[in-house]
């Protein structure tokens, strides 16, 4: 497959005399993709039934007929000012009870239908316009769903909505009262119309009704995503995509990417880095000008899942950024190191954002390849030599990893739920995982909790799961590799209450979780020959073998030769051993990655990166600070 | 007395057909009695008007008939949805006056009335039904007031109920402005009516405006409990108890406690120890798994003299909770220990929360003496180990300490209204105040601000006290002990103003306060000879005796014979070391304490305690890590 | 100049037989001032249109015929409850949209017009009727504008105003559209009744709005402060003056100060230490009970520009406050000290708050010249030492400083809307450069941004301007010492946008500004030669000469031999060490200034202030902890 550049545009923001010497530097760069049209609804609208389509007609053939590939986005993340003064209800609401206003972006109520069917309008006008426009060749629907936390809406839409959503989940409340334990606190209800939402109750309300409010959520987001698929479907050829922000767990992306032809996602290392991403304060300095070494592949490799094979990066940061508490600048190096590693992990394009950095509103501090008076940014030229080393270096392609990560959404609703550890939270553990195969050199296939087969793996981590889905627990019936379950993984229903008999279920081996510790930082709980559970442990009962255990000789890995249930969650050194340890049991390879050094397999080389502010040896060669090396294999 | 334990216990969660068998596993593990009901309501009044009692009745019938003694508990703190609807106004508000919804439970407004006539009616109806029931043998009305915050409600009921109480306190608005001091910002009303909740206010509200409202809240508090009280006063003969919970300060609990028969309160060891109680970190870490070794014993000294001496242990943690930040298992023997800390301090019964874990809704992930599938959870077997020692043990009583330590409420949200030192806090000082008589291997009473006879102690402290009362200040004129009056004690009037002449009012010695300094944790007062004042220190006048110096030469105590004013707030160290001196000085004999080591005496027996992780020698004997000990004396 | 002492006296607090003593003692005590009213509104007409007069005339005869010459405050900071009975509107919103109650004090909206009409008329009254008395020798307006963050309403009668101020200031929306960016995210408005205040849009507004409403904000209060001036000038001839409160920034104090004749600020030293002023834990520790040593020094020069040249103190903390989070005691002489410290920046008035310590309410805790009994508190002594000090000693006049600094409030606005780092603010900026200057025994003029004559100074420092003004920028150009523009100077146009060409535009040298980074605390850019630039850094290109670089190369000051950019912000020592050069370099001398030593000249003497608390040797003397020295010039 051919790998790509691009970059994001916004014609609006420029005077129409400099389009076309954008479009012929661009070209000159190497880029290939230009993304507009993301944010113009007003542009294009600017008064209700009032359209302007010249300008983006003209900008679409200026960029196209310099060679350009145009990746339309369709505007719905900025409804006018108009709009919202047509239906104020549009408006969402935080958990507080206060309205989240006009002013910035993202100001709509997922919940609300009017704005859906405003939406398909908008969406089909411009599906209409330019689906069949040969310089159009993507599409890209809205823009980072819930980014600046919008996907949760208390507002009466979203109360009418999830109300409805229950009595045809539950049919009755009986079964609802049912379901979630109402008898507990004489909670029932009498009807659906009682059911408030779940905020500004006096302590914690029901964590099954959270979690019920949640997945409501998550569902309103996949039907809005639905409406501009399902007109733009009839519209166009080219594939839909949308640019998901990293380290976003309130909606399934698994259900949103469904009806998407390629995942994108928006790739921001620095910005990420102080307070998005786990890591250690030492990480944190360590790795401030290169943003944190697993964040960007976790992300690659999850939304490659997402995708279905197909990867994105819709955004990728070129400098300093203007939201994050500190924004220094990336380590020169660093740009051509991220568009890298993108490929490597699979993207089939990277573009950048943006083109020009913008000298007003609420990103005029945000980098872009060029500076506001048009001088080449620093990422200019890296993006530069991405292009020339890109025509270069013959394909890539992702294969499949040895090692697989079952990662799921519905559990991180449930946990934040329930957390019942103040710092338990699904993507930390899943991270934890992560991490630690990464520092074991290895490359890591993120799988939905539904995958029903296995068979490519050797080893495979399932952390976390609120329950195994039939097809995964069949799935692990059948693995001759290692699957390390645990901890905390299918000791619930799905309706988040306890089952009985109680957790896991795991086939052909018989263990139970019986009892649950959270675990403050200050302490841990060691384990046999050194290492230490930290957050969390369970207490395991059954017959299974016990593999490892604890210091004082309680089980820490239980199970069968093939299926075996983590009862703690390991520190990061711990995780490391023990990952170590089951690789070599099941003959993957693996070795101590010094410092800042990731390496990532595909079918056609070995690509190693070096997120380092110092030169690292590997394979025989000095990879600088930021370097990237590759070997063919 | 007979020492007895029991067990809290919901049939409503059950099938009816587990009621019998777990009836007779409480009884098989020495258990007297099982405390039902209190969270049944909607159980009982599915819809307004139509009671399903006869489940209830089998239960008590199935729970009596195996032996068992009823606690009945009124289900006032979980008033069903329909309730809600009828009167949607019972809802409480919060200080940022947010509704405080539907969905968890304690969602009532004391100030409400016509939610207090739904309580008469609901406990009027229980207690015809009950109250001469063989099998019932005591009552607990409603369920831990003021947990999660309930007390203070900021809304129109309780402003309008606010304005009636200040309008039958001071009669006039002009008597009104006086007490407050209204002049100082132009502040005078008018009328009552144009009194407002002092919520919202620009900046800080008048403290006497905050103090005032805080006794009007406990008022309601005690005035909604007296409507249950006279309402089952006549239909039962049993004991009428509360379970106050521990750390709570918003209302009166003497006031609550003298409509009352029994004080019981819930002990949730582990549960407290992070966030809910003072302690150093490495205290914290040390009892990570015990529970702050005082937290418990001045709990139960408390509430032995909110009962007037009777004092009971409703609810009993007996494995890990769900509520706290984290919720680490007891250390093997805690349950048993914390059991015995309890008869040792007087309780007459100990009730265990809960018997099996449920498996739904908030509290799933709290352990009970069985797992949610029916199996032993590790608490029971300790349980099954006081009931037996209990079998075989002479009596306990509590008996007179040498030691009493004055505590008061009023006095915590006066200096709430007023801290002057962001760590000044009422039960901060008074618990600094035990655990330094606690080190020193000491037995305590407390005694309430009334206390109007101090001659069977040789030693009494009263820090914090706003005002002394008339009683309390006969008492100590006549008090041939000594008595450590202060630090921020009697320099105030009860309107919560400074008094002229200013206090303390000592009778028999001339101290004054004249000058009061809050000090910040990184600076302290060092005394002479070592040691040091932290957080607050009074500057002294005056003709009394100065007994103790600041290095610089200024009174660290001053006064009389018998009655002096301590001027700072001792560090923990220095608490200790002050107390030891007096103590030998009035007779007392002392012994420090090593590491979790903890001692009661009793007329029959001394108790030791050891909370610590390893072993202690005392006595002759080593106690194991979380071990018991007794002397018969 | 006469320089004389005062006190603020509440006779509405205290029985009028208790007045004449008051008087007199103040006279004894060496005081010439009294400052009384400000609070007094519901004494002076308890009911609408119902005046009490005569206590406050006999107030003002008791205190003018015992000598003292009276500051008469309009009470325009504590309207009466009859008043928010009248105009329930008039309460402000905060930025969550609650109310502001009635309850403490400042409870009025700026932008609420009624109530300036209000103040006009009660201004009215009392300058009709003291306008003239002979003992009546000046006027305080209002009392401290913003405290308790009071500038800043989001009321209705806030968007009403502040869209009138668009549309006046803009003309059109497609002006605003422009000015603002709002093509950025779809924000255009088509109509000023569209545009909201700033405050719960979804993510962060757009800055420039931002900008425009804190200038409105501004301009609210500089409106309100107007009418009061308007109706008194005509009815005194007396000066009129407001007591700023320090470290306040949210308005324009140069142009509040336009409308007035003298410039008063509030002064508490130890009350603003811990979390009011910029400052290390280690100083924080080291002045705990003195104050920082350069906060004073700073506000009286900011305010010594404000007033024009006239700067009192119209109060100073004279023992313990009530309000900071601890309230230590000052060191004995503190009082003294600061007291003479205002002397030797240019105060013509030091005025002692409080005469004596209220009994009640709020304040309570205030401590005051006497006790709430009556008696001297320490306040006192050193009062009168000042005053016996003050008439030995030859006049002191303020004189001109060698060095300059810039200071912008409108610069404030626009970095609280665009921080873009986590730690930038431009009081911590401004302050970190001005205790450079001190450390190195220097005084100081603080300018206006507008200022067109830097003739007199060897040393202007500029940083973190908006923007340069035209004036400014001339005498820039003229300049013929050295001015250190920067870091963040004039990199922005006024509507908060970039320019283009980018900034800054130094007259006569070319460096530009290309690539911003902010940098967290755990980081630093390395210096050539050592020390560091932390916070913030610029890229710095153009054909300037570069005269000092980052350790790496890259230009850290840059410009001319008289005006140089500044890249980054120094650390505290490498800020020493940069204004050590300089100064050097345009033949100021400096020494470096041990612990809490600071120097003060004037044309008449050279004073020197210890801060510390042990002696330090200065000048061939020894200057004791919180001692004051001056050796004639």
């Amino acid at each position: 497959m051919n790998r790509t550049l691009g970059v994001c545009y916004y014609p609006e923001h420029w005077p129409e005399t400099q389009w076309a010497s954008d479009a012929a530097r661009m070209v000159a760069a190497g880029l290939t993709w230009v993304r507009i049209g993301e944010f113009a609804w007003q542009r294009i609208e600017p008064a209700p039934g009032t359209f302007d389509w010249d300008w983006l007609d003209r900008a679409v053939a200026v960029l196209g007929d310099a060679g350009l590939k145009v990746v339309m986005g369709t505007p719905t993340a900025t409804p006018p000012r108009w709009l919202v003064d047509q239906m104020p209800d549009m408006i969402a609401v935080d958990a507080q009870g206060r309205p989240r206003k006009f002013g910035s972006r993202r100001h709509y109520d997922f919940s609300y239908l009017p704005y859906r069917d405003a939406c398909r309008r908008i969406a089909r006008l411009m599906g209409e316009r330019y689906g069949r426009n040969p310089h159009v060749a993507a599409w890209q629907i809205d823009n980072e769903y819930d980014c600046h936390d919008t996907c949760l809406s208390y507002s009466d839409a979203a109360r009418a909505g999830f109300q409805d959503w229950l009595a045809q989940k539950y049919q009755s409340t009986d079964a609802l009262n049912r379901a979630w334990g109402n008898v507990f606190w004489s909670m029932d209800y009498d009807s659906f119309d009682q059911i408030d939402l779940p905020n500004l109750t006096v302590t914690e309300p029901n964590p099954s009704h959270v979690l019920d409010f949640r997945r409501y959520s998550s569902d309103q987001v996949v039907a809005f995503n639905r409406v501009q698929v399902d007109v733009l479907r009839d519209l166009t050829d080219t594939p839909l995509i949308h640019n998901y922000m990293g380290r976003t767990l309130t909606f399934d992306h698994y259900a949103v990417g469904a009806d998407l032809d390629i995942a994108s996602w928006d790739s921001y290392p620095i910005g990420f880095l102080s307070d998005r991403i786990e890591g250690t304060e030492a990480e944190k300095q360590a790795f401030l000008r290169q943003g944190h070494p697993d964040n960007q592949a976790f992300h690659h490799d999850l939304y490659r899942a997402v995708g279905k094979g197909r990867l994105w990066v819709m955004e990728q940061q070129p400098g300093p950024v203007n939201w994050a508490p500190y924004n220094p600048a990336p380590l020169p190096g660093m740009v051509r190191l991220w568009s890298w590693e993108a490929f490597a992990h699979g993207a089939e394009a990277v573009c950048y954002f943006r083109w020009r950095q913008a000298p007003f509103a609420q990103e005029q501090m945000h980098a872009g390849l060029l500076r506001p008076d048009d001088a080449e940014a620093p990422g200019l030229a890296e993006a530069r030599q991405v292009a020339d080393e890109l025509a270069q270096l013959p394909d890539v392609s992702a294969g499949t990893a040895p090692v697989a990560l079952v990662f799921d959404y519905e559990s991180a609703w449930a946990w934040d739920a329930q957390p019942q550890g103040a710092d338990f939270e699904m993507f930390r553990l899943a991270f934890a995982a992560y991490r630690g195969l990464r520092k074991l050199g290895l490359s890591i296939d993120i799988l939905p909790p539904d995958c029903a087969d296995l068979s490519a793996y050797k080893l495979v981590l399932a952390p976390g799961l609120l329950t195994l889905s039939d097809n995964l627990r069949d799935a692990l019936a059948r693995f001759t590799g290692v699957a390390l379950i645990g901890p905390r993984t299918d000791v619930k229903t799905p309706d988040l209450t306890i089952p009985n008999p109680m957790g896991p279920n795991l086939p052909g081996t018989d263990v139970t979780v019986t009892l649950t510790e959270s675990i403050p930082p200050s302490d841990a709980i060691a384990l046999e020959g050194g290492g230490a559970f930290r957050h969390w442990f369970e207490a395991l009962d059954g017959t299974a073998t016990v593999h490892h255990r604890t210091a004082d000789g309680r089980p820490a890995i239980m199970g069968g030769d093939h299926l075996r249930y983590l009862a703690g969650w390991p520190s990061d050194e711990t995780f490391v051993d023990i990952l170590r340890t089951t690789c070599a049991e099941v003959g993957v390879a693996t070795q101590d990655m010094p410092g800042g050094l990731r390496l990532r397999e595909t079918p056609e080389a070995t690509f190693a990166f070096n997120y380092g502010a110092d030169p690292v040896d590997w394979n025989g060669q000095t990879i600088p600070a930021a370097g990237v090396a590759w070997v063919k294999r």
